[in-house]
């Protein structure tokens, strides 16, 4: 029997190190039950030009194709400049469009984010969130998975060690998967 | 002898018919004496990856050398999901880079926008005023220049025919030239 | 048999003629079956003073049983210089303190605007719904109901008189109550 | 001889022990030659209703007029439910209106705060931002004053002793006297 809820996970950082991608594996070793992460890398996403949105590249209509066979999006987004990364926002443009063919459309989304500083990306999640009113995704609300002081949180590997942080992403997927199964 | 003000001119859209190109193009033609407008193309400014920062694309570094070249910047921004377009974030996010080379320092910088509907393109301004804070950008607070239902404002060719448009667009220009002069 | 979803509805205007009061008048006669709506009226909440939240003024009090005895909530709020009024801001203070006693916990909200000019008060449902995120209130995405050129829209009464706002309007509500009923 | 730039300070808070109270006290203590602050207290400022606009309560004229006396604009704003206090955003509306009497008209304004949490009133921050742009205020850009984790850094009565936080204020009040006197 397959998985009843299939998470798409994004990152807005193509950085290879990427405190934001190892996010999402930590998220991959503590999904509930019943649950999938998929993740896709935003590397070969090109800039969004509105004269191409009806023959759009083809690593973007696989990007589409990978939302759609979603039910819920985990976006884990660094913050740049108090507010998202251009990537993630470039590619968040790509699947709206073109009007009437929002990939996004309906989908469950929760947001997180790391980084090394003291705010940890909070600005880039208040922005996001906005742009999820146009694109019609509803968002859990709590808990705020807020990773600051990152440097200090991960191993060598890359592996999520702090155990509050543990704690709270586990309860922000249980969230995010309760909430897509309504 | 030279202009006294350089004025960088970025639209936040790839589109050729875009109208913030054409709203650049009316900037030139309405510029205070003493003032020059450059426009810079942001195709080919491809994705931010931090991995690159310290090597960047000729393409940025062309950019960063032309932000630098100027006094003031004037961005005219389209609203993509209710905040600014990812190509023109992703733009901001390179030539803030890397750390301690942040080419937007202490630039003067003023907003518009033009759209087909009804609210304009203010969305995507204020998310765009908040990154100035980081970026150290003094902005200028009024007018706010915001070109609703576009289709009607410009004529075919692209040009800005509406009047009242035109007349703040020509005070923006000259508090933008009057702010970047201080 | 009583009704199954409670929603209380709150004006962030004290004017009389307000048109956000207005428009909660027009959601009393547009409620889905098994809805009822009261609407509290902002008056007479005194300015938050976290020295007195122990021991709250009697309106602040009556204040919260309201909102605790309803699943939903439905805010109409103008926008007062780019942001929500404060007196609406300062009614949601009271009733979220003090620490461990809020009483919008959990609750259902949507928001609507009415304003005569153009924007109609987008703004301010921007930065009310970042509010609800400590709030811990889920809010209806779509639609937003946004009534520019309000003083077109209603008549002499007060009643709003404006079909595609009525329509929307009675949209949001399903919304709201289907929101709040799961 | 008076002082070149008189600031009018205010708090965002009506507690008594205020974090943002004493970040005001602090920077009496660190004005720069030539400038004089000057406190007014919220206290006594009513919920603002438009119905009352053009015969407003006597300490709302009091405020106004003591803005009008003053060239620079400090506020010290805790955040409350991720944007700035109600009490604030109220005084804000009340001293704006009617329509061609805005009071904070061509004014330079510094924003800091205070709190006993690790984002320190940064949501606040940006928010208050935004009303500028209506408001007509310009803000000083940098540096942005957060004191987080404001119980170690006060002493009991109330003095500001971390010196870093000091030396940021310090600048920050050098900033915004430069600002007012351009």
């Amino acid at each position: 029997m397959g998985a009843e809820v299939i998470i798409l996970g994004i990152a807005g950082s193509l950085r290879k190190g990427s405190y934001n991608k190892a996010l999402l594996r930590a998220a991959a070793e503590l999904l509930p039950a019943g649950a999938e992460l998929e993740i896709f890398d935003l590397e070969g996403i090109t800039p969004f030009n509105q004269d191409l949105e009806n023959d759009p590249p083809g690593r973007v209509s696989e990007f589409k194709a990978k939302i759609r066979a979603a039910e819920a999006i985990l976006i884990a987004t660094p913050e740049y400049n108090f507010s998202m990364p251009g990537v993630l926002k470039n590619a968040i443009d790509w699947a709206s469009r073109p009007f009437g063919d929002n990939a996004w459309n309906a989908k469950t989304a929760a947001v997180m984010s790391a980084s090394t500083g003291m705010l940890g990306g909070a600005r880039a999640q208040y922005h996001l969130r906005q742009t999820f009113i146009p694109l019609n995704m509803r968002c859990v609300v709590q808990p705020e998975l807020i990773v600051t002081f990152a440097a200090q949180k991960f191993d060598e590997g890359g592996r999520l060690t702090d155990e509050a942080a543990r704690k709270i992403l586990q309860l922000l997927l249980k969230e995010l998967v309760g909430l897509a199964g309504k």
